[in-house]
């Protein structure tokens, strides 16, 4: 069953494996006349790629896209944008001829209950490298979103340490993306003992969004709450999302939830109110460890790399929301 | 823009304001041949309806579910099945016919900003009256899932007391809907104490699914713990969801988190892989709080209520990758 | 598989066997603000409804709508709008206990392939009485549509007789629903032979939309004529449809083709030009013939009653176009 | 609004303007194990392309298929298959860098009502060339066909030439793909003529697809007439579609549209009976004319070049509905 995009209005459909020939995504839904060039989706594709920093795995990719269509003279045409980003020479000198064995923590398993065999090949399309194509439809759905709308990650914790400030500019300064730079120096010191062990770390992560405007997402079953979890559940890393007080709403009466706005998370009844939207987000531990991980294979802690694609999953959501609300009335 | 369906192979389509003729739901994607009858509907609807207890609303709706279509001789057509379930005199006569104020914490001014007005009856179809149409679809979808399947949503906690046990044969028969007899007794006392100060609690449920055939979810936007994500995040009360050891995640080590199966929560790489699935879900207090909670006119706490809901949600968002599934290989 | 929605942004589901309950539909997608009542769904289904002459079956169906929801003081909400129309006593009086044999010429086979079984009361779902559920979608499309667009069908031709002129005041003042009063008296005299002798016949319908703005439709899957024949032929009685110079072209020249923009039938690449747009349709003739034909059970000539139902799929389309052209830019 | 895939189970989704760098098609929902290689795209490719004869284009493009993801170890693993078609040097070498005026009897000016500009650059996205993704979309369609299924078009009449017989090992053997080796001999010179004259013709298909399940198609608006006709109008050059005995139903007697079940053209109730499904197709005579249809640069006839395009169109119908059969019961 066609499962590949995500979207109505503004749809990605993505495909490619990470050991074959690339991975691209096709956006379709985009209105015509939006500035757009192949330079723009470089800062992204750097945020998320591999080899950024001794926290993340040390792999290097050179993550190059190929505009192919829906673009002329600097502008959409309101056509489909497919965008390629092949797989170097390097990643399919990773092949192994021998199928690997499953491994623990991993779809591998499943995906062989699912569809009878897998592309044993480094993951295939389970692999993380997957989410190239969302960082891509991220860049287009940015561009859609209102002048003032800032969709911005960053890691909240790692392990027991939690960072204490949010000092915005300070998140692409360090490489755990964390806004707290004390904090990040714990962090960082934190992830790299358990590197040496073999060993791995979960992150929290929070995003926040300002200058959403009142009125997006859609009463029942496409509240802008229901529709963000969907976007954010799909990546591969996260175990679980909430917003605004999220679970700590569990402990709390009514007139303390009332008490402060910064509670209701920016969604009332699930339609933006205008505030600045607040999700916390959960990431677990890289599941390659042990020799592999010490080699630096793999991500120690993975949350810096994710930060940009949940952030392009929550653009994606919020550009379709407000396309969507030109339909309300 | 059309945004009341849920479900692409088996998709329920609901309508219906809280003070309107009635509330429904169309079913359609079920395949022929399954037994169905206007009795089966009713069980679920007493779990969900209000004024089963002292720690929900006093409310009394008698809810009369009529099957208009789609069931032929005690068996499913492969037709759409279309169910209404009329509001009974006593919610018309709640009707003011001066419009109620903005009330803080509700979807009420979202919903101006959204449609350029509002049904101000009771909430319209921002009301938690609209879930009845959810838990009739979910009676649909329990009878495509495997005979030992069991859906199961219990109280986990509720303002600082947590369950304990997990004796899922005591869930019924208190009216917290906790799956632990001391808790269950601690919790009622807690709410009742809230309700008589016009306040109210948050909770966090936990649901539990077992018998689940491995390979359910599709790799990369339909992972079922996205789908289910979608699902739970598109119910009024709930502010997060996670599966597995969840937001604890965040602050494990990668060899902790192999080390206990329970924490991948029945899913890898968003793939059942046959185990229990298990979620948690927080739902916030209700925000209708003072000279009215004490009336009884609302939920001092909502969760017990919200339990058959979520649990339909989970129902379908399973019967939905089931018959996705037929399409796999 | 969900198969009995039409449309994406405009949305109708449609529910209901001619022989159960009743029959209806869910319009979502409509926005707010749009001036609705139940009163104006009555002229359509008149026009849709059997017993409106000799021409048509003589079986009386009083067809009374149910507004459900979606409508508040008198104007749409944007929230789905739900109607229910019930099947009189009249019609549950003709069940037959024993179930009927195949007809020739009827679904009733091809149902039972597919499904393993069939409601054999009237035809169930593949009954032409399903039509009801469309004629009150397009009432509500037809309010998206700008005030001087106007869709209008007629009868062109019943087996030897074509229509010479149109007229088009005239159209609704003979049972033909033709616009040439001449030709009209002609086809009825033809189709009141053929009842006599237990025969029917098939028509040709011509349905000319004025006032359309130019630029709706979709470039490649969904031109504006794709989903209008998608439309079209989605109706029982339909056998082929064209536009502009329709099958004509294929024994014309491309100089001649130009010579005439009436050829273009009002869409160039798909997309409407602003002119007129004109589509032909055939219709076959029932196959419910012999005895129960002469009874006046069925209908000698369907075309009349497949007027409403076509101008309301086309409708259905167009707002569908018109809203999607918020999107374009 | 997000407009360019087709299909629901089996999905394409196509992208390229014809003068920028490619065209192409990721195929989503193909089930794991269908055996799949690049070279099984290259003989529809030669059927499509242009240069082929002189009744077509002389232009001359070398489609050389990419497929850049879905396939491993010569086998689908149920993955997206994306398959890229680059344009060829010469094409770019075809771009005017003044903006071409707008042309007569093309979708110039109604693209411009839509997005506000347009590719000039060839026709852009609505340029023919776009259905190089579909035929690559219909050899994968194909191979989910029962193995004795044959998708077979031809060229049934050239102006005022008809074919007189059906012999289908012929039709790939003469220029203008007609099944009658003597008609086509007089279509032929008929082309020429018009060609010489700098004029162009319309044409006739036929549609003949036998080994059809049973069973196939939804009841109410996915009827496999009306998917049928969705597909085929959606081709640019097509006028006009019908199935069965199609418009001569519009002068029929029941009686006489009883008298031969190949009047159903295959399908009852919209739902296949497992005869031979029948469809005519009215394609309209290309509006290049004048000088430049005597350079050859467009098609005196497109119709041999139309005929692996519908068949595609009609497979992916045909494979989406096979695999929505599983679903029924």
């Amino acid at each position: 069953m066609a499962s590949n995009s995500f979207g109505d209005i503004l749809r990605i459909t993505t495909f490619g494996e990470s050991h074959g020939p690339g991975l691209g995504v096709v956006i379709d839904g985009c209105p015509a006349g939006v500035p757009l060039q192949e330079a723009d989706f470089l800062p992204e594709l750097a945020r998320r790629r591999p080899g950024q920093s001794q926290v993340t795995t040390q792999r290097q990719e050179a993550d190059q896209p190929e505009l192919l269509s829906g673009v002329f003279e600097g502008k959409t045409l309101g056509t489909p944008i497919a965008i390629l980003v092949r797989n170097t020479d390097a990643r399919s000198g990773d092949y192994s001829p021998a199928p690997e064995a499953d491994r623990p923590g991993h779809a591998d398993q499943a995906w062989r209950e699912k569809f009878g065999h897998r592309d044993h090949r480094g993951g295939g399309r389970s692999s993380g490298r997957e989410t190239v194509a969302r960082v891509l439809g991220g860049v287009v759905a940015r561009k859609l979103l209102p002048g003032d709308c800032l969709v911005r990650g960053h890691t909240l914790a790692v392990g027991p340490i939690r960072a204490k400030r949010f000092l915005p500019e300070t998140i692409e300064a360090n490489p755990m993306r964390c806004a707290d730079p004390e904090a990040a120096l714990a962090m960082q010191a934190y992830v790299l003992d358990l590197k040496a062990a073999g060993d791995s770390s979960g992150a929290l992560l929070e995003i926040r969004v300002t200058g959403v405007p009142a009125g997006l997402g859609d009463p029942v079953f496409h509240k802008l709450k229901a529709d963000l979890a969907h976007a954010i559940l799909s990546i591969g890393a996260v175990t679980g999302c909430s917003y605004g007080a999220g679970f700590d709403t569990a402990t709390m009466r009514g007139s303390e939830y009332l008490a402060d706005p910064a509670h209701f998370g920016g969604m009332l009844g699930g339609i933006s109110n205008g505030e600045e939207l607040r999700l916390l987000v959960s990431i677990k531990p890289t599941t390659s460890i042990g020799d592999v991980a010490k080699l630096g294979r793999h991500d120690p802690c993975i949350a810096p790399r994710v930060v940009p694609v949940v952030e392009a999953m929550v653009a994606l959501v919020l550009a379709n929301a407000m396309l969507r609300q030109r339909l309300a009335r």
